[in-house]
């Protein structure tokens, strides 16, 4: 285990970008997406994942110098075709272009096609927060979960997330895939060869088990809700609005046809549209009410939730809260980085000429 | 048990909201959206409440001849004081007014204070498939929910709908509290005195229970996931979303303080806004894409769903089927309505003149 600084990783990051093809603004921004999950303490979405952007661009699936094109728009709205890029880079031209739309009209949505991953949707909808607006971000993803009765996976791990501002209080800021269990925490078991709780996987019969590997023996992530009698419907429901938003809306692949993230997996075949989709939203808060009225409730409520009588020494837990003491920890104390991990950058380094940390 | 024309219930029910102060088309309107909740099998919220409701105008906490206020507005958003109407009926203009700003700039978002019961939420989110929009409806509740860790009661059950038209195929239409399961769920079992199933409730120390009277111990219903090892802070963070849309962002009441629908509970003291918070969405389809191709596609997604191998004899749901299926039987066979409930329309009948069934 290493601990590096947060400004030598996102310096890498974005260098070994360059070296891929991104503009040095697109590599910078690409790296501060990218960083934003391991600083936020999210490490399944954060560097973990550099050598498997890495190996879809040497497979010609992504292009870091494509350049977004607005396929469609309205006052209010617009399609973004993200001309195969990476989404790290893709979306915060998406969001910056809903920012835009909600500044002249209210809100802005724009649905983005032919994208890639795009790191934690939580940074996304952050970027309205300085503009006093809500940021809402969402993505599909390749295929692992179940919906409900079924033996096939259907659906992605399709994340939503929320940004609300507040006033005196630090910002609302909901993110989580619509699964009882993401991958990454279903990875962290699988390193320490332990079982999952009830609830998270079934196997390829769509039989609960508590295998941790048992997505690769043809299981399934289960929806949120875990079962039936526990409505994991509605949590199918959900990953299907993500899904039909993200893919359907913007004319990207959805359901089973979602590329895959590992470069060596075949893509699927008849795929009806095109890359990964991704939908963002911002709202100007004060296209409802008054921003200063609305962010005083806001901290109102905060306060209240915070506050609760809870459990023994257990407190109810503002959205955002966690993900924040963790970065004003890493942001001082360095990004701990395993030494598999440490030794899959040192190789990317070697491979693209890229200098590496001392 | 009597089986009721759905056309006669639904002429008793205007016929008596007249007698409460609605207009002529106004307490058809209201009549409607109540009765689409018994036609499409969600019996806690059609006729089942509406003694509930009148005890409400009784208690002078709603007014049936309430014209709502627009209090704000840009090209795609609104803010709607609903003036302490009901929700049966504000809603309605309020959805009608989300399309209406979609058709000038691609999206509409209205978010509405001081109104009461909506009904389902599925009904409003509804009225945009004829525009070939996508519908959004949501609205906050009296609380009944307790967040992940809390002893507290701070949410309501909070429900989001979806829907979101197809081309051969009927729409998807996804309409669900964000809770495990659902209070109208609860009132089932208490009438049978069984247990509910685990993950359900809580008691009033934050201790799973399996009683379905627990509510009016002090316990909670939990947030759909149901404890922490299964993600119930997403279900919590689900409710907080609609909340907050729904309560503060209009201007209305929020978290604990949103008011009571029994007439005879107090107020809570120290209340923020006005009334119960909605928020409605309606997004043009070709504000994005030609809408015969997402058509297209979102056939292909029900059929790729729908058909997916599944477990047994069973098969994948595809959202609004089931409540389709009832809506087709109880047109042609009549709504069942047990004997308690109809003792009680027949004295509400009896007290305000109106013509009940022979």
């Amino acid at each position: 285990m290493k601990m590096i600084r947060y400004e030598d990783l996102k310096d890498f990051v974005a260098r070994l970008f360059i070296e891929l093809g991104a503009s040095e603004a697109n590599a910078k921004l690409g790296a501060e997406v990218l960083l934003s999950a391991d600083v936020r303490g999210v490490d399944s979405h954060g560097v973990a994942r550099l050598a498997g952007y890495v190996r879809l661009k040497e497979a010609g699936r992504i292009d870091l110098s494509a350049k977004p094109v607005v396929a469609h728009e309205t006052p209010s709205t617009a399609t973004l075709d993200g001309q195969s890029g990476l989404g790290l880079m893709v979306a915060p031209e998406a969001m910056a272009l809903a920012i835009k739309k909600a500044e002249q009209c209210g809100t802005g949505w724009v649905a983005v096609s032919n994208s890639s991953h795009f790191g934690i949707a939580g940074y996304h909808a952050m970027m309205a927060l300085p503009h006093d607006m809500i940021g809402i971000a969402m993505t599909n993803a390749s295929a692992l979960v179940a919906p409900t009765f079924s033996k096939e996976r259907l659906l992605g791990t399709n994340p939503i997330a929320m940004a609300i501002p507040a006033g005196e209080e630090p910002p609302f800021v909901a993110d989580f895939a619509t699964t009882t269990a993401s991958n990454g925490k279903l990875e962290l078991l699988q390193r320490c060869g332990e079982p999952t709780p009830s609830g998270w996987v079934q196997d390829a019969e769509a039989t609960a088990s508590n295998d941790p590997d048992i997505l690769k023996k043809g299981g399934a992530l289960l929806p949120l809700g875990s079962d039936k009698e526990r409505s994991s419907h509605k949590g199918y429901m959900l990953g299907s609005m993500v899904d039909i938003l993200s893919g359907i809306l913007s004319g990207a692949n959805y359901g089973p046809w979602v590329p895959p993230f590992p470069a060596y997996v075949p893509m699927p075949a008849n795929m009806p549209g095109k890359g990964i989709g991704h939908f963002f939203g911002a709202m100007r808060i004060d296209a409802f009410r008054k921003a200063h009225e609305f962010k005083a409730e806001m901290d109102n409520w905060i306060r209240r939730f915070r506050n609760a009588e809870a459990i023994g020494e257990k407190q109810v837990v503002i959205p955002g809260d966690p993900e924040r003491a963790m970065e004003k920890e890493r942001r001082k104390f360095g990004i701990p980085i395993d030494n598999q991990l440490f030794e899959v950058m040192s190789q990317l380094a070697d491979q693209y000429g890229v200098n590496f940390f001392q």
